[in-house]
C-alpha cells in the first residue's frame, strides 16, 4: 500500500478547500468587478512559457528563481513567474490594429522557485492590471486608483492603507543635481530602495562602495531623505530643469487622483523605487497604514518594456497586486467576509413517498435560480434536520403525508424558527416562493 | 535584439485575449451558479502534484502522457492531469470529521503532454464536480443532473445534447449471465467501449484474441448490442440475480433523473463504459445529439478511488467538463454570448478646464457601480466620440463649457443618438442615472 506522505502537496504550494477557496473568490470578484468599472478587459495566457520571454527581458540571473525545467520536447520551459512578458507577447501580436489605449487585466496564478521561508509561498495569485497606449499622469492615476479602489471593494479604506507614490524620473533628476552620474543612476536606486531598513552608516558606505560616489555626494544623497516632503523638494529643486517637469508631473497626479476620489490614500515618498530594473515614471507602492505586512501591491509606468519582448513600443503604466498579503491583512482586520456555506433551502420528507415530489419541488426552485439540497432517502426526519442545518440552509421545507394530502408543505425559519404552509402547486409553479 | 518566435507560446496552449476569455469566463460563470443551486461548494488545490500522486492511481504507464519534470528539489513532480487524485488528497485529511455526503466542484486548469493533432490541445479547463460519500441512484442522478443543467444553463437543452447511460455493474452481469469470467471483465469493457467505432468482425476478433473468450461467448457479447434497450435487455436478463439488482437499480436513477426535469436528455446505452478502469458503477457520457463534436462530459461511480490515495473508504460519484469541445458546440449552435466590450458611460470633454470634472463625475458613477471611462486630455471631440465606441459606450456625457456654466452635461444615447440634459449636481451627487 501507498504512503500516505508521497501524495502530500508540495512544499510553497496551497490547498484550497471551499472556506479558504470562499476568501480567494471574494478577492477576484471584487478586483473583476472594480477593473470593469474603470473599462478594463480580462484576458489570460498559459501558466507555462518559453524559459526565453523571461530571460530577455530580466537578464540570466532570473533563472535561479524560476519554476523553470526541460520539457519532453527539448524545450527550455517555466512556469510564469510574472504576466507582463506574457502580455507583451499577446499584444504583440494584435496591437498595432486595437485602439489606444488597452486597459487589460489578468488574474494568473504566478510561480517561483524560492527558498521554502515562513510564509513564504512558491506559487500565488496576483492581479495584473495595465493601461498601454497612453502617457502621462492621467494614464498613472487612473491606474493606481484602479489598485486603490480594488483595495477599497474589499472594505480597505484610507485609514488601513496607503500608497506610496514618486516618479524615477523626478529621483534622476535630483540625483543628477546632486552629482549622481546617469551611469550610476540604477546602482543608487538599489540602495535608495534599502534607505528605510538601514543605518544611515551603512547606506553611505553603500552610496560610496558599491555606487561609487564621491563621498560628499554621498552624504548629499543619504540627507536628501530627511526632508523628503514634496514641497521641500520643490523648494530645494523646483528651479532645476531637469526635476521641474517631473515635478509639476507629479504635481498633476496626485491632483487626478484627488479627483478620483483617492487622495486621502496617497503620500509622495521619494524612496519608493521598485525594485525592477526596468520602470520609467512613476512608481508605487501600497501598504497597510500600520506597517505590520509586506506590500499589498506595487506597479508604475514601463514606456519600454513591450519592445523588449517583441512588441509594439508602446508606452505602459501598471500594478501587481498578491492574493497572500492581501488575505492576511483583511483577516487581520477583521474584513474577510463569512465564507460558511449556505444553501436557500433544505426539503425534509417524512416518508419515501414524498421522496419523488422533493425532487420535483427542487428541480423547480433550481430553476428560479435557487440553491436547494434535499435529504437522502431513508433517512430519519432528525438526521434530515441535523443536515440541514450542516448545509447552512436558510428555511427547510417538510414534505409529510398529511400535509401532501392537503397539497400544502411546511415551510420552516432556520433562523427564527416559525414555520408557515405554502401550498405544493406554487413551489412546483411560476410564482415565486419564500423571502 | 531578440528573436519573437523565442516568445511565441509553446505548442498546445493557448492564450485569452479579451473576446476569447469572454466564452471562457461565460462557462465558468455558468458552472459556478448551477454548482451553488446544488448546494456544491468550490474548492482547488495546486496545478503542480508530486507524481506518485498519479502513478498510484493510473500505473506507471499514465508517466508517458503526463506533463512531468523532477523539480530543482530533486521531487518528481507531474502539472495535474486531472482532479480526482487532487480532490482525494483534500479530502483525506479532513473527511473524517466532515458530514456527508460532500457535495464539491473545482474548475482546474489541466495538463497532459500528447502528441500535436489539429485540435488536440496540452492543457483545458475542466469543471469537476464530485459528491462523496452517498451511494445509490439519487446520489448518482443528482450529479448527472448538474452536468446536465450545466449545458442547459449555456442554451443547450435536449434538442442539442444527450447523456449516454449504463451501469458497469449491469454490463457485468449480463457479460457473466453469457459465459465472460469475471477476470476477463476489464479486457472485455475496452472493446465493448469500441463496438461503435470498430466492424463486428474485428469486434469479434478482439473478443477472441485479447480477451481470450470462446467464439460462441463472443458471438454472444457482440449480439448483444444489436438490441441495446433497456426493455429488451430486462427481457432477456431480468431473471438473472446477478443482473436484476442493477436492471431496478438504473430505472430508478433514470426515473430520479426525470424528476429533476432531465428524463428527455439521457438514453440507456450499453455500450457506454468508459476508458478508466476505476468505475465501479453508474457511468455516463454527454455528446451533441448531431454526433459531430467529441464527448463534452463524462463520469460514473468510483466508490473505491479515494482511498487509493491515501484517504478514507468513501463511495463517489463525479463527472467532468471540459472547455474545448463546449466552446466549440457553443459557437456552432450559434449559442456563445456576444463578448465584444462595451461600458456604461463614455465622457467627453470640449475643453482641458472640464478634465478634473470628468473624473469627478467618473468617480461618482463607478461608486455606484457603473463602469466609466474618459477621454485622454487634449483629444478632439471626434477622436474622444470615436474612443466612446471603441469601448461600446452606451451612454456619452459630454462637458461643455457652455453646459457646464448651465450646470448641466448633455447625455448622448449611442444606440437612438437622442440627447437629454442631465444636472451635474445629479451626475456627482447620490441620486441614480441614465437608465
Amino acid at each position: 500500500m501507498s504512503n500516505a506522505k508521497d501524495f502530500a502537496r508540495l512544499p510553497g504550494f496551497r490547498d484550497f478547500p471551499p472556506e479558504e477557496l470562499g476568501l480567494r473568490s471574494h478577492l477576484f470578484e471584487a478586483w473583476r468587478r472594480v477593473a470593469a468599472r474603470y473599462g478594463f478587459q480580462e484576458y489570460d495566457a498559459p501558466p507555462l512559457e518559453p524559459l526565453s520571454l523571461y530571460v530577455e527581458k530580466s537578464g540570466e540571473e532570473i533563472v535561479g528563481q524560476l519554476y523553470n525545467f526541460t520539457d519532453k520536447g527539448g524545450r527550455e520551459v517555466s512556469l510564469r513567474p510574472e504576466m507582463t512578458p506574457s502580455l507583451a507577447r499577446v499584444l504583440g501580436d494584435r496591437s498595432r490594429s486595437m485602439p489606444k489605449p488597452i486597459r487589460w487585466f489578468s488574474i494568473p496564478q504566478l510561480f517561483r522557485y524560492e527558498r521554502q521561508q515562513r510564509g513564504r509561498l512558491r506559487e500565488h495569485f496576483q492581479w495584473n492590471v495595465d493601461l498601454v497606449g497612453a502617457a502621462g499622469p492621467e494614464a498613472d492615476a487612473e491606474v493606481l486608483a484602479v489598485a486603490l479602489d480594488g483595495l477599497r471593494e474589499l472594505g480597505l479604506d484610507a485609514h488601513h492603507i496607503r500608497a506610496r507614490v514618486s516618479d524615477r524620473r523626478l529621483l534622476a533628476g535630483i540625483l543628477g543635481a546632486l552629482g549622481v552620474p546617469e551611469s550610476s543612476l540604477l546602482a543608487a536606486y538599489g540602495v535608495v530602495d534599502k534607505i528605510e531598513r538601514e543605518p544611515r552608516e551603512r547606506i553611505l558606505q553603500r552610496l560610496t562602495d558599491e555606487v561609487e560616489l564621491p563621498r560628499e555626494v554621498a552624504e548629499a544623497v543619504a540627507g536628501l531623505f530627511d526632508a523628503p516632503e514634496l514641497d521641500a523638494v520643490e523648494a530645494r529643486f523646483g528651479q532645476d530643469p531637469a526635476v521641474a517637469p517631473h515635478l509639476a508631473s507629479l504635481r498633476s497626479f496626485l491632483e487626478i487622483l484627488g479627483d478620483l476620489g483617492f487622495g486621502e490614500y496617497v503620500d509622495f515618498d521619494l524612496t519608493i523605487v521598485r525594485g525592477l530594473a526596468y520602470y520609467t515614471g512613476v512608481v508605487f507602492e501600497i501598504f497597510d497604514r500600520a506597517g505590520e505586512f509586506r506590500a499589498v501591491a506595487g506597479g508604475g509606468r514601463y514606456d519600454r518594456l513591450l519592445e523588449l519582448v517583441g512588441g509594439e513600443s508602446l508606452p505602459a503604466v501598471g500594478f501587481g497586486m498578491g492574493d497572500v498579503v492581501l488575505s492576511d491583512l483583511l483577516r487581520e482586520r477583521g474584513l474577510a467576509p463569512d465564507t460558511s456555506h449556505s444553501v436557500d433551502h433544505f426539503i425534509v420528507t417524512i416518508g419515501d413517498e414524498q421522496a419523488s415530489l422533493a425532487r420535483r419541488i427542487a428541480a423547480s426552485l433550481r430553476g428560479r435560480g435557487r440553491s436547494v439540497v434535499y435529504g437522502v432517502r431513508g433517512q430519519s426526519v432528525r438526521k434530515q434536520f441535523s443536515a440541514a442545518s450542516n448545509e447552512g440552509a436558510r428555511e427547510v421545507l417538510v414534505l409529510g403525508p398529511d400535509e401532501v394530502s392537503r397539497g400544502v408543505a411546511v415551510v420552516r425559519s432556520m433562523d427564527s424558527g416559525a414555520e408557515r404552509e405554502v401550498r405544493i402547486s406554487e413551489l412546483l409553479g411560476d410564482a415565486v416562493v419564500g423571502a
